[in-house]
């Protein structure tokens, strides 16, 4: 950060969904290395990174960013961890994380997700006076666009991170919220973290942008990209951020945004391998004092109010289909443990009767054992995941209907009434 | 809540840890339902429940409580719930919940905790224009208390029960934390949220106290209450609380605190059972507009500040030592995984050798599966832990490296080398 004349400050900021997952990311190693270098080299403010998931690589990096990084910290959580860390210019003076309810299926090994703990990690700093409440996170992935299993999980995990930052940055000037949301900008994640917080978008709002078209984050020139991923989008996808507000007496402004091309950051050697198969984004932010007057904008124009009333309801249909299929699985899954448990007793009760060969006994025992076992698992997910979708649920009904208590022109129920009555709703769905 | 002469308001609030399991809580409806009379009788602001296990038993009490509490959420996290909800006569405004990250084994059935899903709710009220943050919460059960297996998780929960709360109550006027801390008041679960957020306890600060000596909350003399828990306390234990605290421009004194006696609330029949196990609290806090100087103490006093760090030093010190445990844990478990590894080897290596018996080479492949999957879920529930423990102590690091800044006279290093110092500290453990 730099101080300007007229007092405004300057912000730089590095993000990059790093790919580094030990023995499977190729040339992870080296790419890290050349990572740590460009860092060092171009002397941000503030790196925050996802997918680092070895703490070796991060402990790496620190060491080698320590002259210009002085505070650094990752965040653990999970089995593996979050993958989520940050290098900082300026002293941390507080961190928080809150881990998502959601975040995939425990028997969904080949994806991973769920044993990663994914999370939203919170930095507090203080830069010249400037209260900045930093956050860092990245939601689960997409496997699938056409037939997304995983949709209710990331729209209930971007609900939940906008809730949290709601909740935890009243204080703040600043807001920053960097990483992967793995949805497109016309995606519902997307726009329920943007609208319900109010960011502003460093790619759109900046006057000069240099880097990929449409300022895509994952292209198929990147040489790490599975082509067959891109089929659909030849000019690449933006799924990665940088966004912000000014909470309070402040504004800001996106002077430049760039990103890598996919051929490796440009001020190493043309033949160097990319970052990561992500590309990696920078932005200069410009953050001037401001009347309160100009921020103050707790009564949205109609406009923006029913924008985001539609974004809400969006939200809540997809949890709620979600909800749907996991109250399915609930019950499917109970039955198939009735099942497991009748083999197991007539295992048992074959014991009795002489004439029954016992391997067919010691069958009957296993199967019900290994039917008992993996509908028991299968249950405990599905109702978990029924129980965290409700949560969300109930929470954006609330939010829905204070939404609708600002704007005064659609008030129709008492406040009294209305959250017993969507309670109500949800309880009959 | 009234309006008092000279603007002053009173809030009265309930708590009760409901101990409502089904088909374990010994006469749960009739109990549940006597609390439903109990509260449309007394007519509370508030009541915060906690073990309210059953999403059927919070129908019921919102039916019955609708005429007197027009607002009511049921909080669903794990895979039973968080047991957590809550009755208002007041519009509540904003909800969130805060699953905590350690809670127990999933091996310990009998324990269950680990299934429960334990959180912190959060509820954003406005009452006569002040902003009221409530929070209810129960942190992980002690079974035993001289050999106390779950100590390190609970106070990393009540470390992450402080955070929260100092993260989410930043424009909140008062803050309200009730429940079952499943502390004493020399504990350090206790102490640590109560001094960290600089918490004031109702029953320590009223001055019209009625109910159990000493305040307990969990006596001798409650029929449900098995007397070889209460051997070495035969008053009784307090571990449940109502805790508040101004944040700012207001005062608030606890006019008068009340608990129930073991045999039923006051105003049933004398033969009543009572309500629960735990005893119910009862506060009646008074909020007094105050000038903003009497409460900003964010400069704590010497003695204050030397607690405090005493505090969050033992606290640093239990999550390391269950930090140790954990780490034994993963090493131990991995070790047992590889031997699974390799009975499930030698079982397939035999099917080459046609003298093996095949029962000889089944029991082989069953006893090898068998292994591997109880040591690969102990593997990951225990380097789950270390994570979990690892992050809480970082975060601790830094509070106290911040709390020793605040201080001027114990200011040894730069703010700029005092986390990493901390952080190598901790990775050299």
């Amino acid at each position: 950060m730099e101080a300007e004349a007229g007092s405004a400050v300057r912000l730089k900021v590095f993000n990059l969904n790093c790919w580094a997952i030990p023995y499977m990311s190729k040339n992870r190693q080296v790419r890290m290395q050349h990572l740590g270098d460009f860092l060092n080299q171009k002397s941000f403010d503030l790196a925050l990174l996802q997918e680092v998931w070895s703490e070796r690589d991060f402990e790496s990096l620190r060491q080698k960013l320590l002259p210009n990084y002085t505070w650094a910290h990752y965040f653990r959580s999970g089995f593996i961890g979050s993958g989520l860390c940050v290098f900082s210019k300026h002293p941390i003076q507080e961190i928080f994380q809150h881990t998502y309810s959601l975040n995939g299926y425990p028997y969904k090994f080949h994806h991973g997700d769920w044993f990663c703990g994914k999370a939203v990690g919170m930095l507090v700093l203080e830069i010249y006076g400037i209260l900045v409440n930093a956050y860092v996170t990245h939601l689960h992935a997409e496997y699938n666009r056409e037939h997304d299993n995983y949709l209710a999980h990331r729209v209930a995990q971007a609900w939940e991170l906008a809730q949290f930052i709601q909740h935890t940055s009243r204080k703040a000037d600043v807001v920053l919220l960097c990483g992967d949301l793995n949805s497109h900008p016309g995606d519902i994640g997307y726009r329920l973290v943007k609208e319900w917080l109010g960011l502003e978008d460093s790619y759109l709002e900046t006057q000069d942008f240099q880097g990929c078209e449409d300022g895509c984050t994952m292209v198929p020139s990147n040489c790490f990209v599975n082509p067959r991923e891109m089929e659909h989008f030849p000019r690449g996808v933006r799924i990665d951020y940088i966004l912000f507000k000014a909470v309070s007496g402040f504004r800001i402004t996106c002077e430049s945004f760039s990103t890598t091309t996919g051929s490796g950051p440009e001020d190493t050697t043309r033949n160097s391998i990319p970052l990561s198969d992500h590309e990696a984004l920078m932005a200069t932010l410009s953050l001037r004092p401001a009347p309160l007057e100009q921020n103050s904008s707790s009564r949205r124009d109609a406009e923006t109010q029913a924008s985001l009333m539609g974004v809400l309801h969006e939200a809540w249909t997809e949890m709620g289909l979600g909800l749907a299929a996991a109250r399915q699985w609930v019950y499917s899954t109970g039955h198939l443990f009735s099942l497991g448990l009748l083999l197991l007793f007539l295992g048992v009760g074959a014991l009795l009767f002489e004439e029954i060969p016992w391997v067919a006994e010691a069958l009957f025992m296993i199967l019900g054992a290994i039917v008992l076992l993996g509908s028991g698992g299968l249950y405990l997910t599905s109702l978990h995941e029924s129980k965290a979708l409700y949560e969300a649920q109930a929470e954006i009904e609330l939010a829905m209907e204070m939404a609708k208590e600002i704007q005064p022109e659609t008030v129709e129920l008492s406040s009294n009434s209305s959250l017993l009555r969507t309670t109500l709703q949800s309880e009959s769905k």
